[in-house]
């Protein structure tokens, strides 16, 4: 057991990190003073009724050294309709940073994302609401940053920074559909909770069962609801709104991998869970050995460009991604693990990895129980004379069971053809299907490095899945 | 459907050849009489106190032409101890059978079977005990024996022949363990019960669920008590003894083939089922293309002289069969079918038919959950450093899992290593794994010519076993 010297030498050499200097807090903050008033501005050019403001990480003074990201709040009235809010907010944020790049986003409705002076900068508009009368998601923004400005002292800015710089190094930062993990405003909320960093993982760290955190006693003596309105093992209700659950798009795997890292960073604490060494690609004799030596079979369907806003993209990619497994499991192959990769532009991966992608030519196929009499007759007609029979029909124990040829014993051949109208059937979602519907192509084990040897993050991401296991699981 | 006619034909042609002629008649009650002096005489000449009769088949009037057993009973004095029952009884039936071929047999206890003028005869002890004071198993068998003699019309006598020559000719018939069929005793009871063979057809081929028969109303008013003192699928309370079940040897394999074939017969009646065409057992070229086309794996395990009476050989055949299935389906071999042949004197083989015999080297090996805090620590210590660890420990969903290397990839490698001390530890019975332990051999698919070649029995039972398919399913 690490003492708590250990620990604290680590956040604190972290923390030095990733507290921005004064330098750079004066010009985010002078940037984002700017664009506040561009924006404004750009409203007033079109005769939008606005009231723009600051909000986020930068607003909250949480952000990390770094890696700033600027949102820009438009509030508008209710009386634009819905349909407009995009549109209106779009044209508002271009004139706003006119000059600088700019890229088209989509969350619940459209806004802009733009870069300027080398800093993100997301302009997002919503509606001035009423708390609990909202009409938009991002209608509760302002309500946040308010709530958290108002309880973070400046030493929980810095156990947020900690806590958000450990998330991302583990990777279950971020609460957009791609990572499904904890956001910026879950990260301030537990800290707002449990008071620091530390205490923020040692409750983790202990997790046993589902966890709820109710932190302005909304169920006071109403415990019993919690259950029925959320179903989700972490549950942090919104303390802006008691019907939402702040952790709602945290998955399984994200949180269980938070409480596993947070488990080995109080056992065993090192800068290494905030800045995981980068991942050096197998070279391809390496990959060729590696794949060779392994045993199972690595399927690949590479593909190209999805027509879709990545939050819908990952949305579809998964869901995908789940279908196309559970079509290999229906058709008896052993699916080991199975992801997804994309680079969200060109190049589209999914990964399923097999005990084998041959079967045998034969299985097995359990009949009626004798006493179905008319079921029985059924099998029988079917079975019985069919050239496809390889043995039986036979009784065994109560039932009829015959031994038949398989119909489809190879991996690739079933997803081929499966997947040559884009697979709508098999379950695959619609822009996805549309991509694979133009053009895909099935790679096995080592056929890969055609692709990998010509996409560096492709091969990083594949030397990761290879490997498996987290970096802050290796022993320092 | 068929017309009762056609049904009736068959009957009629079967019932004239089971049916024994005068001659046949006479020479059988002859013989039986014959022996029955003969044992008498014997038990005299030892001072033993005994009352010899004729049971069985041929003492009811029962037999099928050219199939006799002739069963003469000793009844001894309760107070010959149950140790000496067997003794006693042997040295008497050997002297009453000087001179015949003479063979000691178990069932309960020992018993003699001689063959006299070409006619198996069983010269089996039990006691004068009276009704439900049993002492031994065989006790009941004079109480059947009247009570069946009381209630069988000629009419119905040829109906008892004709069940059991069905049952016979579909392979259902027996109560010994090789078969674990229906006992003669049972045909009896199901022809007084439903009137003829037709009816006893009929009533099975509708089974559609637990079938209780209680001719003699033992439980009346009282059938709830049934389910709490029998659990086999065929209750057939013995009119002698309202504790026993006299179904409760048969297999529901067994049962459940007499029903779909009684089913096929009352839809298509035909000689087949009574008389089954003899198997040609496949030629060497034959079986080597058969086994090739098929695509599975057959496994076979060949080993000798087992130091056991039959109904022990087979009971322990039958176990160990079980055992090593499970082994294997443990070892995630996929078994799709089993079997165990013996001539009863010097080969024996047990076989397996599998999907395949080897299997992918990879594994997926899921760990604890990580509210398992102990558990997830042990899971990480044992595998996250192991060499036979292919692939993480890492999280999915809200486990730890690791791919593996499989311990076990040869079918044949897993059952030699395990079978090398006889397979004890696998849950192979006490007399097999003394005979294995000897030695055996295991054979892959075409290796079994060397064995096929040289025993036409056991050619025979496989390329039955590979077609699968009873003979009575074949349409005519």
């Amino acid at each position: 057991m690490p003492t708590q010297g250990k620990l604290e030498a680590v956040c604190k050499t972290v923390l030095e990190r990733i507290t921005p200097k004064p330098d750079e807090r004066k010009k985010i903050e002078g940037l984002a003073k700017t664009l506040e008033r561009k924006v404004a501005e750009a409203a007033e050019y079109f005769g939008v009724k606005a009231a723009v403001r600051l909000e986020g990480s930068v607003a909250k003074d949480t952000w990390l050294s770094g890696e700033p990201d600027i949102d820009i709040f438009m509030r508008l009235s209710p009386t634009v309709p819905r349909t407009a809010l995009g549109e209106v907010a779009l044209k508002v944020a271009r004139k706003a940073t006119e000059g600088a790049r700019q890229v088209e986003r989509f969350a619940e409705h459209p806004y802009l994302e733009a870069f300027v002076d080398g800093v993100r900068v997301n302009i997002v508009p919503c509606y001035e609401a009423k708390r609990g009368e909202w009409l938009s998601a991002t209608d509760r923004t302002p309500y946040h940053t308010d709530y958290v400005k108002a309880r973070l002292t400046p030493q929980m800015r810095g156990e947020v920074r900690l806590l958000k710089k450990f998330m991302k190094g583990i990777g279950v930062y971020g609460a957009e559909i791609k990572v499904g993990g904890f956001s910026g405003y879950l990260c301030e909320l537990l800290i707002i909770r449990y008071g620091s960093f530390l205490e923020v993982l040692r409750t983790f760290a202990n997790l046993r069962q589902r966890m709820v955190v109710d932190t302005e006693n909304h169920y006071e003596g109403r415990k019993d609801e919690l259950p029925l309105l959320f179903n989700e093992p972490l549950v942090v209700v919104d303390p802006v709104d008691m019907g939402r659950n702040v952790a709602s798009a945290v998955q399984r795997q994200k949180l269980y991998t938070f409480v596993a890292a947070a488990r080995a960073f109080l056992e065993n604490p090192s800068l290494k869970f905030f800045y995981p060494p980068e991942t050096k690609p197998l070279t391809v004799g390496e990959l060729k050995e590696a794949l060779q030596k392994r045993g199972s079979t690595l399927v690949f369907i590479i593909f190209g460009r999805v027509e879709a806003v990545p939050d819908v993209l990952w949305g579809q990619l998964y869901r995908s991604q789940r279908s196309l497994a559970k079509l290999l499991e229906t058709n008896d192959f052993v699916v080991l693990r199975h992801t997804v990769w994309s680079d969200e532009e060109n190049l589209n991966a999914f990964i399923f990895e097999l005990e084998s992608h041959i079967l045998p030519p034969v299985k097995r196929h359990l009949g009626p129980p004798l006493e179905k009499i008319e079921d029985c007759q059924k099998f029988l007609a079917k079975h019985s004379a069919n050239p496809e029979t390889v043995s039986g029909p036979y009784i065994e124990d109560d039932r009829w069971v015959v031994l038949i040829k398989r119909k489809q014993t190879d991996a690739t051949t079933l997803l081929s053809e499966k997947l040559r109208d884009g697979g709508r059937s098999a379950g695959v979602a619609k822009e996805i299907a549309q991509a694979l519907s133009r053009s895909f192509k099935i790679y096995k084990n080592a056929e890969i490095v055609e692709v990998y040897s010509r996409n560096s993050e492709f091969a990083k991401f594949l030397t990761e899945f290879l490997q498996g296991k987290p970096k802050w699981l290796e022993k320092a």
